[in-house]
């Protein structure tokens, strides 16, 4: 598992936008942004089990982000790594704490909260800018 | 091909930096923050063959960027496609027509101008929100 390098650290304990890439079962890359939670291990992304990247996910479970510094748009941290669980979250609660994070409020579960999972990330390897 | 669609066109239009997702030799997917000319057909992109992103390339063409709007960090554009051509650039002209268009200035070809490509992406599909 890859240690987060200090100097880059404070990019994924930010409420940043993470840009999350996968590989489809076409063979393309889907890469979109996405909120995101760093435990201290492993990343954290709300998600349900009805969307293409759920299904990417199933065959191909790599999967990378791109954060960049709010503050200065050359600095950049990139993780690798591979889908290593999903939990269920079928109160939205999850989705609720990163819209919290994100938008500093959440009035209510999510209209889809019965498919939500929240995909978790480890990582494997780093790089920095 | 894929048409841009004309709601989200702009982003493409501006020097805004694109999540440049491809696939690497060992499964893994790469995913940074780059430069990029949009030339009303093909994404272009300023390299070099000495890099990472070229060698994945050369293996698996896909190549897919996401584009977040700057002022509506919910708003983005996804385009998916393949590496169609590389171009060479040996005297870096198109890395400093980037420069100038991203930081308003360019002094002098990049030290690795005699390395430099442009990478060509033909877009195959558009994602939108």
């Amino acid at each position: 598992m890859a240690t987060i390098p200090d100097s880059h650290r404070n990019l994924l304990e930010g409420a940043n936008i993470a840009h999350l890439g996968t590989v489809r079962p076409d063979g393309l890359v889907h890469v979109n942004p996405m909120w995101f939670l760093f435990d201290g291990e492993n990343v954290r992304f709300t998600h349900t089990r009805k969307r293409g990247k759920f299904r990417n996910l199933q065959e191909n479970p790599a999967m990378t982000i791109s954060v960049v510094d709010p503050d200065d748009e050359y600095r950049y941290l990139e993780v690798r790594g591979r889908l290593s669980e999903i939990v269920d979250d079928p109160t939205g609660a999850f989705y609720q704490e990163l819209e919290r994070r994100y938008s500093g409020s959440s009035e209510a579960p999510p209209p889809d909260a019965a498919d939500r999972v929240i995909l978790v990330m480890t990582p494997e390897a780093t790089s920095t800018k």
